[in-house]
Order: structure tokens, then sequence, then C-alpha cells
């Protein structure tokens, strides 16, 4: 009994009987005589469809015109969940973005929730309505449509979660959970039961494609707890929340890879103050994430640069790049676009010695070359030779015993 | 020079070229120096198909919901049309109807437009932009999307004229403009360079399927004229303006004619007052349109009492009429489903004997009987055998010499 967010991702609401699927789990919610609203995504590949009919008319489709767009998407999901659930007798109302108070900034196409006025849901709420809000969209001062980007209605159902005070946030989706590894690479991967905020945000930043982590990163700002499970099993998922880390000290909780890594090395750069920045405020102009930033300490003033991209950015990264590696004096630009990137990552590494070791031994021992290192607190990163990725995930996961 | 409301409907927006050919034909009138603003339909079959989807979750869909659903399809059009133009190097925004300020009341599916606010249209107007709004579509003042029905985004456009004071409306469509009788039946039928409202209004209300009568209505009230004319050519179509009666005066200004045609005859009604309410609220309730409602002087306090519905109607008015019949007395109900009307429109007629004869005899000369007959200050109605429409059309456009 209670208030529970739910959120279903595009595959779940595919198309009629999967939207059938979803109002019956819905459904079977409210029975147990809980308050839900829920989350949905544009069915299946609506987005892609709708982008595709953008650049038929136009090759840089303006921004604002594009998110408008695009929310038609999550709208039509929404009411054709509504329309299944008043087809078994239950009172739903879908709202859109704007209609459930989702206010953003105007960043057209990755917009920032700023605030939720939460008056319209609350009321359809004491009206007995079960509440469907369009995901991955919002509104600005202005009355213009964003869509939020990448892991959008993941970040609408959390702060909805928030701004409402459900006592949990629910993600369904296509996989049954959080596993200590892809189960594709690794069969004897385990689901783990709960996991901590960092860690999990951890995994999801570097390659486990669950959930993205402003999702996550939002949940441990309020402390919201987030179930992960299956739409199309009854299993249970896997609950991400902030009780979990001081119980599984000194563990590796999971290993996360991500076969989308290309590098850039500015070869011979004067070691001047500024020179850094110039390089990587270019980038971010032009749009480009930045992941992994490793500088060498210089000799004779002289230092190398390298930086990790995604690949479909890296050609876009070099002609920024180029130059200005040439006007301040360094000697070249190289690339590498075959990479791959896996990680360890548990909050139980904390202050305790020997991972780094293993990790790096158990590389070796299959005679897998590091190409880079960068660590967080509670996650040791390696870059190594894409076609080498999957064995390094197994390796990984039977020399910190996972399976157990 | 001025500003200008145009409107272009599902046909001429079918496709990314048909919407690249109508940004052309919008800029063309941007270039003349007039501010533009334009309403769009959704893009050929959108509507029908998001019908489908629905049917297909949703026996009898909730209204509020199937609306929000609708209002999809003109949000994409009105969005594409916006990146077509920006893809020419012109400045453009979309506006969906709640964006553009079009508040309506809450009847869902057949929203009334209340006001328009265009506070948000006028800005952008004068930043320089074409403005481009979404038909069909409207928000209540509690946020919720409606849809405006049958002739919506026709009713948008002129609406949009009224309250931007806009010099004229112009309503781009896949006919040439409005004739003197269909041109697929009568190949010698005249494109009208000019007619009345109220000439129009007739015309549109008995069968002429160029526009729907409640957008030529809110012209005459506001009198904004209206232009009619193909989004495919650049041939003069017909303007829609009250200046035009005094000067045709003593003219049949066109035919209008409609196969859909279906009448409902309760015989030996007993002459009370309150048995035609009783029939036709009940009617109403059922949410069916009745046409002409013919009832003869009574003899003995009995009477017959005849009205017409749309074929799909029928079965549906017999269910409600045969108990009310049943009730109140009457001896039976009788119904036919293969009827056709023709009617001949012109303020000319006012005051003016001759018409109907003329009409009558032209029907008889052609061995077509009439079933029922009505008439208004500016029309003559016959209801005919549906078999009979093309030939009578025919007969009536040379007995009034409209080819002329």
């Amino acid at each position: 009994m209670g208030l529970i967010v739910q959120k279903y991702g595009g595959t779940s609401v595919g198309d009629a009987e999967k939207i059938k699927n979803v109002a019956r789990r819905v459904a079977q919610t409210k029975d147990k005589g809980n308050q839900v609203v829920v989350v949905v995504s544009a069915m299946g590949d609506t987005t892609d469809e709708l982008i595709k009919l953008a650049y038929q008319i136009n090759d840089h489709p303006d921004e604002r015109e594009l998110d408008m767009l695009l929310s038609t998407g999550e709208i039509i999901s929404c009411t054709l969940l509504a329309m299944a659930l008043e087809a078994m007798g239950y009172e739903a109302i879908s709202l859109s973005g704007a209609q459930a108070g989702i206010r953003t900034d105007s960043t057209y196409s990755r917009a920032r929730i700023q605030r939720v006025d939460p008056e319209r849901i609350t009321r359809e709420l004491d009206k007995g309505n079960i509440v469907i809000v369009a995901g991955f969209q919002g509104i600005t001062d202005d009355m213009d449509i964003t869509t939020l980007g990448r892991g959008g209605s993941d970040t609408t159902a959390v702060a909805l979660a928030v701004s409402l005070g459900a006592g949990i946030c629910q993600i369904y989706t296509d996989v049954e959970g959080v596993y200590t590894a892809d189960p594709r690479i690794v069969p004897e991967a385990r689901k783990l039961p709960e996991i901590g905020y960092e860690e999990m945000l951890e995994l999801a930043t570097y390659g486990a494609k669950v959930m993205h982590p402003r999702a996550v990163e939002l949940g441990e700002l309020f402390n919201v707890p987030i179930l992960v499970a299956s739409s199309f099993t009854d299993n249970p998922g896997t609950l991400i929340y902030g009780g979990v880390s001081m119980e599984v000290r000194n563990k590796v909780r999971g290993i996360a890879h991500d076969l989308d890594v290309a590098k850039i090395t500015v070869v011979g750069v004067p070691d001047r103050p500024g020179i850094a920045a110039s390089i990587f405020e270019s980038l971010t102009k032009a749009n480009i994430s930045v992941d992994t930033i490793v500088q060498n300490a210089s000799i004779n003033n002289i230092t190398d640069l390298t930086f990790t991209v995604a690949k479909s950015q890296l050609a876009k990264a070099m002609e920024v790049v180029k130059p200005i590696a040439k006007s301040i004096g360094a000697r070249e630009c190289v690339s590498d676009s075959k990479l791959g990137k896996v990680s360890i990552i548990g909050t139980g590494m904390q202050n305790t010695p020997g991972y780094a070791a293993r990790m790096f031994s158990a590389l070796s021992e299959h005679g897998i070359n590091i190409e880079l290192i960068t660590t967080s607190e509670i996650r040791i990163t390696c870059i190594i030779d894409e076609a080498r990725v999957k064995d390094a995930v197994q390796a990984l996961h039977r020399a910190f015993e996972l399976e157990g």
C-alpha cells in the first residue's frame, strides 16, 4: 500500500499486445491497493522513424522542432496505455510532460528537469485514477516542449517518484536486473538482488546498459529506492538503494564493459597552464563528450595528453583537435578507434589495496595489453584492444569470484 | 503586404516531398513581404492509422484519450513543415494548438473554440518567424487537449485569421475551388471566381465537400474573406466573401448533391405537442445527426413524420426510434437507405418565384421522382433515388444554364 511509480521502456510497449500486457501488470499493482503513476517511453522504433522523417526534410533539423516532433511518440504510447487500462475497467488518464508538470530548462534535445509541479497528478490520483505520464519530455516556462535526451524516461520516473514522495520507483525493462557482468558474455554472471547507488552509477557509466547513470544519480540524491526488473517475467529484479554498501565491503560487485571507445593522443605537448583547457573547451563547444582523460607526468616540460571519445565522434574530434595541437606546438595527433573498456566496480574497493594488482595480473595472464588506466574510489578501468574485451570480462569475472 | 493565414490539408502534406512543396508555396507568400501563419492537418492517413491503433486496444476508446492521441498527427506535420522552411533558409516555428492559444470547451472529439489568445503567435511573427500551427486541436482551461471534429483545421485557420486580424484566410486543398457542380459528374461545371458566404454555406451543408460549413459560418460571422484554391497548381481559386450577393441576383450559383442519405418515416403519429421533441431528443442523446425533417399537415390529428440521417446511422436511429414510436402509439416505422439529395443554391432565389417550378420540371422531364422537398431562403433541396442523383445534377446544371 502506498504510491508507486513504474516505468516501462520502448520494447515493453512495442505493439498493441505488449501495451495490453503492461496494462495487466499496472492493474495488478493497483489491485494491491497502491496509487500508481506509470511513465512510458515511445513504442518500439517510433522515435527512430520520426527522426528519419525529419532528416528526409532537413539535414540539420532545428532542435526545438525535433523535440516537439519526438514528444509525440510518448504521447501516443501513454494514451494507448490509458485506453488499455480503461478496456480492463480501470480508471486511467494520460498526461503529457507539460500536463504532468515536468518543467525543464530550454536546452533542447537534452533538457534538464528544473522542477516538477505535481498538482495535476495528485489531483488525478485523488480521484482514483491510474496516471500515465509521457516520459522523456517536459516543458519550458515559455510552454515550449523539450526532450530530456539519453535516459530521459528513467529520469522522468525517478523525478516523479521524488516529487510525489513515492515509496519506490520501479523501472521495467527487457532485462531481468543488474548482473555481475553482461550475461551474453559471461554465462555464469549472477543477478544482484541489490546494489548501492554509487556502484550502480559506476556500472551504468562504465558500460552496463541497464539504466542511465543520470536517473541513478537523481535517485541517490533524493534517496529513492529504484527497482530494475523485467516487464516480461515476474522474477525479482535488482533493488538499487542506499543501504547496501556496508554489508558488502571487500567485494567487487560487477564488471562493466564498453566496446565504443576511440582514443586520441596529442603527442609532445608543452606543459603550460591552459593547454588542456583550450583543447577540452573546443571539444565541448563541438558537442563532443570526452570520457577518460590521461596526462602523464611531463619530462623536460613536454607531455602526452590522451583522451577517449565514442567511435562515432572520433573524426569530428580529430578535426577539432588537430589545428589546436598545431597552434600550441605539439608534435602530432594520433588516434586509435579499435579500443574497448573494462571496469571492476565495488564500494568494497575503497581503501583496500590489492584490487588493482589482481585486475592487472588477471589481464596479463590472458595476454591482454593495457593501453590506459583510470580509477575512481570504487572503480578501476582499463582501456584495451576491443578484440580482447570479451576475454577480459570473462577473466575478471572468474578472478574476482563473482559467480558465487 | 499584410498578414495572411494559409491552411494546407492532409493530402497536401502527405509525404516529405509534398511537405517541401508546401514549404515553397509558403516561402513565396513570405517573399512578397507578408507575415504568414500556416495551419496544417495531419499527414495523409495518419489520423486513420492512429484511430485504428486505438481500436486495437479498446473498442470504445475514451474521447479525452483519443483526442490527445489524434493531436499528435498535426504536431508531426507542423514540426516537419517548420523544418522544411528552415532547410530553405526561412525562420519558422511550429506551435501546437495549446501553444497557439486555441482555447476550447471540453467537448472532446468535437470541441468548440471559445477564444484565441494570440499573444505567442504575435510575438513569433514580430520576430520575423513564419508560424506553423497544428490544426484541428485546442486546449481546455484545465490544459487538456481537445480536437475540433469535422472541418477542424479549416476552423482553426479561420479562427486565427479572425483573432489576428488577417486580411485573408487561404484554404489550400486538393480541388481548384468551388464549382457550379461536382466536375466529376458535370464535366462542363464551371469554377466560380467568387461566391457569398451564405451560398457557400448552403453548398457546403448540402454536399459540396470543398469546405466544412462550420468554417464558412465563422468567416461570415467575422467577415473574413476566404480563398479556396489548389495546393498543387497556381490557378486562381474561389473567393468566399460578403460582397457578392448583390451583383449576382436572379441566378442559381451552384448545384450540391449528397449520396449519403437514409430516410425514416414514423407513420400514423398522433399530432400532440411534445411528440416530435421526444423523438429528436432521443436521437440527439444517441449522438445521431438528423438532417432534413418533414412533417405533413395532419389529418384527423394523425400525421407522418419523416427525417433523414447518414446511411451509417440508419440502423442505430431505427433502434432509438422504434420503441418511442410504439410508446406514442404510432402505427409503424419504415426506412429507406437508397436515397440521395440534390440542391440548387443561390441568393438570387430570394423573393423570386419560379426556381422551384423550374427545378421540379427539370427533374420530372428526366423521370426523376421526388421523395421529399425542403427549402431555405436561398436553397431548394429534393430527396430522390440515389441511382438518379447523377442524372439530376446534370439536368439541373443545364436547366439553370450554369455552364455559361
